[in-house]
């Protein structure tokens, strides 16, 4: 892990190209760190200039005398690696670059070179170039050149964020000002020619005044430094919402041209985030409500209390309305977010209908417009679902309830009671009211939203990260996962050719049979007649398929039959693979030697799946699975997983895909035991793993869904 | 179409049940119509009072003396068929019914059904029962016992409100007031005894003070009505939003407690509603904006100066961004909703290019952090994309800019040009800015947003909207679709026996070959010989099939061979047959009567698809369309439309099922014309619709695609 003290918590600051104009890149800092009380001392370098905004200044980095913790760069970009080494000389132990005109720039990356080179070179840990620096703000460090703090900053809070982007960060930081979301870091990475986000996530996961992590990122450039900061933040039970932008082939070419990223395929960043518990935002909007949500929302009683509840249980919820009609819509939502809905207890159900014998009583619990004459039934039902002990959460909607006199009083009373109540379930409340009335609820853990839909996705995000924080507890804080925890390779016996650019698809069987993957049972025939002893041992029918290393697409030039019902058949098909095979050449247009054609049995079974592992450039070895043939071409639901995959990962690939639909009594044939059917693609993965940098692509496809379990019929492993 | 302007407009009002307390719910209307200036005029009817709260009181209605054109009806539910009674016989023309307790409660059917056979046996319209009541802004006629309207009201403006519930309308009504959206009417139908929330839509659509329709639905009653209200909305160029709430099964199970409202199948609304172009929402954050966005945003300009576009062609945007990384974000949001971002000019980008080398000027356009030190070039580039006729809009995130007083003052500038240049594409502005700058930017036709997806949303919504106009405009205002223009029904010259739950495989066959849809040809056999004769003159393979009106599942009795390749096996297969028939039983448990077997030529192709008719119990024949065979099962992604379909929706049903994919090209297989395949779902919509009544289900399955098209190598037709 990268150690940020420097960077974010630092004594000294050194401000190189410090200028006495306060608006300019480099007079902003000074200003800021001077009039937001920054604690630590500042060190104006400016070759021109005795003083600087009415501090002592100094003519070159050098004349301080002293190392400094942290230096900000605003000189042009040309002379910034020279700045670089003149900082580590004097021993300078971290730099944020605010120049632009490197990577981000046509031409720039000789430069970023050069500058990274440089900090690499003295050991000063460099934040940016292209970036709008970082603050801390407990220690009031404004250590960035936009001025936007100088009009007021948030509270002091536990809420880090990051963001690649600066202007993002920006208005990040300007929305959380207004929404008075307390933060505890803000860092902008640029384009991250030494700390990335990867690496601030990582020191936010330790850091003890951060509990929840806010990132933006267009792409990452180090995919296990980015696993590596997710699982720091899972193990520290810190939620972690990311804003990953580029989602699409527009925006992704939008995020080529900007920090100079690597946006990479979404659904492998979405398998990424998946295996790490990580909120995904969409919008701004929602990245800030998911951060309050998080930041401030009590978790669902029952993961406070219970223990050993399974990661992807989620919290019953009680739905408490003054609209039957926006109860219906928080219904539609909850279900949506599979959240269920148990019916109200008996007993307060009685109490609510003797009091408003129109109520419904179900779930959404509505008790209509009598609330205007009758607020205290509608408190006391808040009151006693909370408490029944039936519901992780209440969501309640107001509408414009809460301004009511004679209803906020008894609001107050109950929200105040139900607060003191550690048992109690916590409440979300929806509905338009003034902000005192809004903050004296949040200061009593209540969240307040005004759209009625945001309390049910407040209620699964508060769900999702308490299952996470109990696995991970459950687990012991060690337990990381896939890293932390690293499967032992596999060592294949299987001989990996040197120089091959394939194997051959009876060595792939061979690989993956070693592995405990079950493949059709086959043998490799040089001969008609070799073919036929192979295809009567292991009983009819079969397929005749060319076997070689340089043929990958072997159906299309004929090196594929099937169904053979008899030696006869057999014998024709052994020839036509072989005619097939003499008049195929390979990559290099050199003619492709005949070795020999696989004879192996016709597997039956109802369905057919697709698993393949492929080189993602950001995440290395990447799982993929979905059903096959025409529907995964047509439908295109494929689930991803990173290599080796984890049996919970493969089972969640399965389900996402919708393959698992296959296995579980599909059409009236028999359910298949979907453990081992996740433990196959785990087999799979680990031969993908054990080939490591040999491999390029493994696809088996298609698996046949069967009685047994799954069946390999044909493999394809290339190599790089 | 129901002529509510007894109701809605209304030139006297009585009030029966007035009540002396101003609080009470026979009281509010009383005083809301004297605080708010109604400008008719009302007779409180109270027996026990000379006057109430100030006004002469009636002891009767009779006491009136003359026919008032609208009553409200605040007394207990007991007396309120006796009330509409007294109001028919005063010719009372219209009734609000406030009271509750009737079909949204237990028991309380027969009462509603009093009410209802009074209101229509004297001809009184009849609004409610357990409704909110009604208003209208411009003649300030509030008939309601929310209180809501004392403490302020919207803008009388453009937009027409109604809502299924009354708590939903309150909640309606107080954010429309806090966010100035200018309300025409403003309707809640509660347990819609006689007026449905479809007879709101229809009137409005014919309301000039109207222009965006807004509606919230639990369930239609009459699917017909809800239909002819949406063409007539659309035939007058005026958007629809509709929130139809119980989509999931919790969110139905909630409305059947509700208002007493079916809530169908969620599937079929939202195919009447893409017929109709009606724009849906699932939030009531997204109802609003949308309400905002259709009645103040300008259409993308295409749409303004080019007619005869395809419905579904949608405008270019130009994204215009002071943060790479919020561009980023709109451009994903931009691809996610279809809208195409075409590069900025050539032009425009080099002017662009020279002030701010660093400025990206693809699309996305990022002036990048300079706009703080050059405002006018990024208002310079506003205007260039605005002007340079290749955008329908252009959206722009500003941060926080517009709070900055150069960019503002730049901003004001250009704005103020664009408004006056009717060639110039509309602007669509996100960030956060003062509540004054947010109103004169509205005041020059701007929308603005806080979330920049959200100014997406509002193009694709607009642009959807501009093309329905167009649509309609090109077709001429009678138009109408399905409705304004019925098909002529087709008369079916295949006897449809009276008495029957089923045709034969063999009628059904020919039901559909005389509309025109391609079926596998075939003959019915009666004998074995018969069967191998047919088999001959078809050419082999073919399939031989039990063929009776009374074995629906034939396949389950092993009444289905297929693949026969010679006389040999068509005769085994025809025994198999006749020997599965013999077994059999109808559904009243009757032996089933031999009448021959179906052999039909086996039609080839490279996929299958299913198409169906069946029988919704809100909007009638409902015609489905997906991919057949395991696929259908497991993704389930099937598309819907009314039958008869047109073949825009059957072409619509085509892709958004998937269906299309199989015909365009799949494998190599060569292309299919999309129109011709479209045109055979219109053929077997129309056989069900000839059926009318009679037909309970009809489903082909499989349909075969191959280099034929389609071919139907199975039918069932089930009758009422």
């Amino acid at each position: 892990m990268l150690d940020l003290q420097p960077l974010l918590c630092p004594r000294s600051i050194a401000v190189v190209g410090a200028s006495t104009s306060p608006d300019k890149v480099g007079g902003v800092p000074i200003r800021l760190l001077a009039e937001l009380g920054y604690v630590g001392r500042v060190f104006p370098v400016n070759p021109g200039a005795d003083t600087v905004q009415g501090l002592r200044a100094w003519r070159s980095i050098d004349a301080i005398g002293e190392p400094v913790d942290l230096a900000i760069v605003a000189v042009p970009a040309p002379g910034a690696p020279d700045v670089m080494a003149q900082l580590g000389q004097a021993g300078t132990r971290a730099a944020i670059v605010f120049t632009s005109g490197f990577a981000e720039v046509e031409g720039g990356e000789a430069l970023q070179q050069a500058l990274t080179a440089q900090a690499r070179a003295h050991g000063v840990q460099l934040l940016g170039p292209n970036c709008l620096g970082a603050m801390n703000l407990r220690e009031r460090m404004y250590a960035t050149f936009s001025p936007i703090p100088l009009t007021g900053v948030p509270p002091v809070g536990e809420v880090g964020l990051v963001s690649q982007s600066g202007a993002f960060g920006a208005y990040a930081f300007a929305l959380a000002r207004e929404a008075r979301l307390g933060l505890s870091h803000w860092v902008t990475t640029g384009n991250e020619g030494g700390v990335q986000v990867a690496d601030v996530i990582e020191w936010l996961a330790h850091d003890p005044q951060t509990r929840v992590i806010l990132a933006y990122m267009e792409g990452a450039h180090d995919g296990l430094r980015l696993r590596r900061a997710l699982a720091a933040a899972r193990d520290a039970g810190k939620p972690v919402v990311i804003a990953k932008v580029g989602t699409t082939a527009a925006g992704a070419s939008a995020a080529q041209s900007h920090t100079a990223s690597l946006a990479g395929e979404d659904a492998v960043y979405q398998a990424v985030f998946d295996e790490y518990g990580v909120h995904r935002a969409h919008t701004l909007e929602a990245f800030f409500r998911l951060g309050y949500t998080l930041a401030r929302g009590s978790r669902p009683r029952q993961w406070a209390s219970r223990s050993g509840l399974p990661a992807d249980a989620v919290a019953p919820v009680a739905i408490v309305t003054v609209s039957g009609g926006v109860g219906i819509m928080m219904a539609d939502s909850a279900e949506t977010l599979g959240l269920p809905l148990p019916p109200m207890p008996a007993a307060a159900a009685q109490t609510l209908r003797t009091a408003i014998p129109f109520a419904s009583t179900a779930n959404p619990i509505d008790v209509t417009g009598q609330v205007v004459a009758q607020p205290q039934v509608f408190v006391d039902a808040l009151a006693n679902v909370a408490r029944c002990g039936q519901y992780g959460s209440v969501a309640a909607f107001l509408a414009g309830g809460a301004n009511a006199p004679r209803l906020w009083a008894a609001l107050q009373g109950t929200v105040t009671e139900l607060a003191a109540d550690a048992s109690a379930a916590p409440l979300l409340v929806s509905g338009v009211m003034d902000d005192d009335k809004r903050a004296w609820l949040e200061a009593r853990g209540c969240l307040v939203f005004r759209e009625p839909a945001h309390t049910m996705e407040a209620v699964a995000a508060l769900a999702r990260a308490a299952a996470m924080e109990a696995a991970t507890a459950a687990t012991g804080a060690a337990a990381g996962g896939t890293l932390a925890q690293p499967t032992t390779p596999m060592a294949l016996a299987t001989p990996v050719p040197a120089g091959a650019s394939a194997l051959s698809e009876a060595e792939a069987m061979a690989c993956l049979a070693e592995a405990g993957v079950p493949v059709a049972p086959h043998a490799v025939a040089r001969d008609a007649d070799e073919a036929v002893r192979i295809a009567e041992s292991l009983g009819f029918p079969v397929a005749v398929k060319l076997c070689s290393r340089h043929v990958l697409h072997k159906s299309d030039i004929g090196g594929v039959v099937l169904g053979l019902r008899d030696a006869e058949a057999v014998r024709a098909a052994f020839a036509r693979v072989s005619e097939a095979a003499s008049g195929a050449t390979d990559a290099a247009g050199r003619p492709v030697p005949f070795e020999g054609a696989i004879v192996a049995r016709m597997v039956r079974g109802w369905g057919e799946i697709m698993v393949g592992v492929r080189r993602d450039p950001v995440f290395g070895l990447v799982a993929l699975a979905g059903i096959g043939g025409t529907a995964v071409e047509i439908f295109r639901q494929m689930a991803f997983g990173l290599a080796p995959l984890s049996r919970e990962r493969a089972r969640a690939m399965l389900e996402q895909s919708r393959a698992a639909a296959l296995c579980t009594g599909h059409r009236g044939h028999p359910a298949l035991d979907l453990d081992a059917v996740a433990d196959v693609l785990v087999n799979v993965s680990r031969v993908a793993d054990a080939l490591g940098e040999r491999l390029d692509t493994l696809e088996i496809n298609p698996f046949i869904v069967g009685a047994e379990g799954l069946v390999a019929a044909d493999a394809v492993i290339t190599l790089r």
